[in-house]
């Protein structure tokens, strides 16, 4: 039996994403088989959709759900995630004469983060493929959805973070009822004892890109800044890289969408921007051709936790974004990420994560630059909120 | 030259709460000037409204702009509140053997609860009737919405806050920018300050019910409790009344609702519940008759911050909701609040506040005394996110 027959999912099939060999999307899949590297899924954009598909009364990602991986509905494991506000910067873009600067808050998801939406995702196809519990690495934010989601779900969760870890995640994760490994050093070390722990294969390894539907989760974004826009995209997208896959799963969104006709046959896309922290950034190392890779590069902790991923797995094909959509990659100190904190915070009523302060210092260093025209349209992507960093930037108001 | 010729606006007037003389709704009011009691704003229902004017494109509480205050859109000051999502709780309601149990999560508001809406509803006005700076007593969320929509409008914003309040408010607040200062007692000590510091009237009063436009942000929970439950309203729905306005403005959304022909004539509004804290729960004794009113009640502190509002100005507004809904009112200790957050975040993924867990525990109460039955529609509405509360509960998970 074809389990897509009677879904309304267009899922068909998941491809290595090196060498494009198809793999089941009926089955339990981690990295690819043949290449050992990220698995994306595959829809059927042929066949005529239209924005009709999206149920308009529905106010989470799960309105995109034709092209989104799940088969079916009673797997749906939702705490509320996405269709986050797009807001405009009125004050800020003043202050610096820009004409057009808004900032999508991810903040207001789900345990106050974007993770929320690769989470949700994740653990409503473990649910219909049967998983019973999952482990994950964390610099934070995914350690919480996944607790969150997995309480939902009824599955046991493994939640290992750096010890350096803002009290308030590993709280969180405890009134969730997660297991929670503390280790010495960043989420590499984390994802090494993961790996040490789970040699069996009990649970299922939910980090970044090993499972091919947390991106699936976060391209939802992609989608949302297209209709939120009017179809409209912006020119400038400035994103916080960690393990990137929104970056990756924003670009993947932007390209099923010009399949599906539903932007523009001629639109230019934005130019995507990753940014990153001072103290932790492989990916300029690499763009800038200072290392063949970042597979031996070593990072230092950051205020802006989930930047603090010294050798992410989606590296290729977040070069990819780069290059494919002219962007670029920016680094920010730790003391800039708070002035930009201080300053969204006092001009726009918003306290972001320290990730959120390095978007727009990232910004800021662009325009001086000239990099970035002050009439281009400029979209920020905050990824949390500030709550639970509390603890790292207090007193810094 | 009326302001609402050009506006998409219904508002027609407002009236005393009390005697129901009516009052000019283009210049700045506080409390009625004829029984300083709570002023409502009244809408035009009569002219035909047919659903089709909530603007489905607008993921916020602004899409119900025709029977909103707000006369003129440049006016609006958002940071994408309402809306927020209805979840099924089905293994709570499978544990406690019920056939429907929902939670309406204002966790997911900007600022981290309820208090956005009525504050972004509050500084739009006040930013539309030429106000510069507000002032605000608060048990703790209020007082960080009103900072954040205040940076946002460029107000001046004024926040008095118990002592005892978890550090988390305080320090959003600074970093909004807001002058806070800190009271030993009770919100309603806090309120004589800010009596005293805004003698001369400098500031925009912004205490709750002081003004008539906090409740109608608040009054939108109502709508879309309404809208997102296919206009089919639940038998009972249970509320963590403080101050109450959330109370007072969803019964008034179900009224307008009425009125506009938006749920059928015969339909049974629910029965509304007003949870309360053991240790300040001024309602309880005067809905019991053991004091004539809440002028002289006591209140003791309580985790549920929210929850310690002794002497509250909407007493009476509440009491008619109560009555007029065949409702009822409930107190929780401390204690079982905390059991409360714990089975919501294990079972449900939630973290809620322990004004959260108040009402899910009163709900426990209110099934065992028979008051409520497992076949009724419940809807709990969580005000709040646990974040800023965590050291009112540490360890505790």
């Amino acid at each position: 039996m074809n389990p897509t027959l009677e879904s309304v999912s267009r899922l068909q099939t998941l491809h290595c994403s090196v060498c494009a060999t198809a793999h089941s999307p009926y089955s339990l899949q981690r990295v690819s088989a043949c290449c050992h590297m990220p698995l994306l899924a595959a829809y059927d954009l042929h066949e005529p959709l239209g924005k009709d598909s999206i149920n308009p009364l529905d106010g989470t990602m799960w309105r995109y759900r034709a092209l989104l991986p799940l088969l079916h509905e009673e797997n749906q494991v939702t705490l509320g995630e996405g269709f986050t506000p797009v807001l405009n910067l009125k004050s800020l873009a003043g202050r610096y004469s820009l004409q057009s600067l808004v900032l999508k808050d991810e903040g207001q998801n789900p345990t106050g983060s974007f993770k929320a939406r690769g989470l949700s995702m994740a653990i409503s196809k473990a649910k219909e493929l049967g998983v019973l519990g999952c482990i994950i690495p964390t610099a934070g934010n995914a350690g919480v959805a996944l607790a969150a989601y997995c309480a939902k779900a009824g599955m046991r969760a493994v939640v290992a973070m750096p010890r350096h870890t803002p009290k308030a995640f590993k709280e969180e994760c405890y009134w969730y009822g997660a297991e929670v490994q503390l280790i010495d050093g960043l989420i590499n070390d984390c994802a090494a004892w993961v790996r040490q722990a789970n040699a069996n294969g009990a649970l299922l390894d939910v980090s970044t890109l090993k499972e091919p539907y947390r991106i699936e989760g976060k391209k939802t974004m992609g989608y949302e800044i297209a209709e939120q826009g009017g179809w409209q995209l912006p020119d400038v997208i400035l994103y916080p890289a960690g393990g990137g896959t929104g970056l990756i799963g924003i670009w993947k969104a932007f390209q099923e969408m010009k399949a599906l006709g539903w932007l523009a046959p001629d639109a230019r896309l934005p130019r995507m921007v990753a940014v990153q922290a001072a103290n932790c950034c492989p990916l300029i190392e690499t763009y800038l051709g200072r290392q063949a890779n970042a597979h031996h590069y070593v990072g230092r902790p950051t205020i802006a936790n989930g930047l603090a991923v010294p050798r992410p797995l989606g590296e290729l094909l977040m070069l990819d974004v780069l290059r494919e959509s002219q962007g670029t990659v920016v680094s920010v100190a730790d003391a800039e990420m708070v002035e930009g904190m201080r300053e969204l915070a006092r001009l726009e009523g918003l306290f972001v994560a320290p990730e959120g302060g390095a978007i727009w210092m990232a910004a800021r260093q662009l325009l001086q630059s000239g990099w970035l025209q002050p009439e281009e349209r400029i979209l920020l992507l905050n990824t949390g909120s500030a709550q639970k960093y509390l603890e790292n930037v207090e007193g810094q108001y």
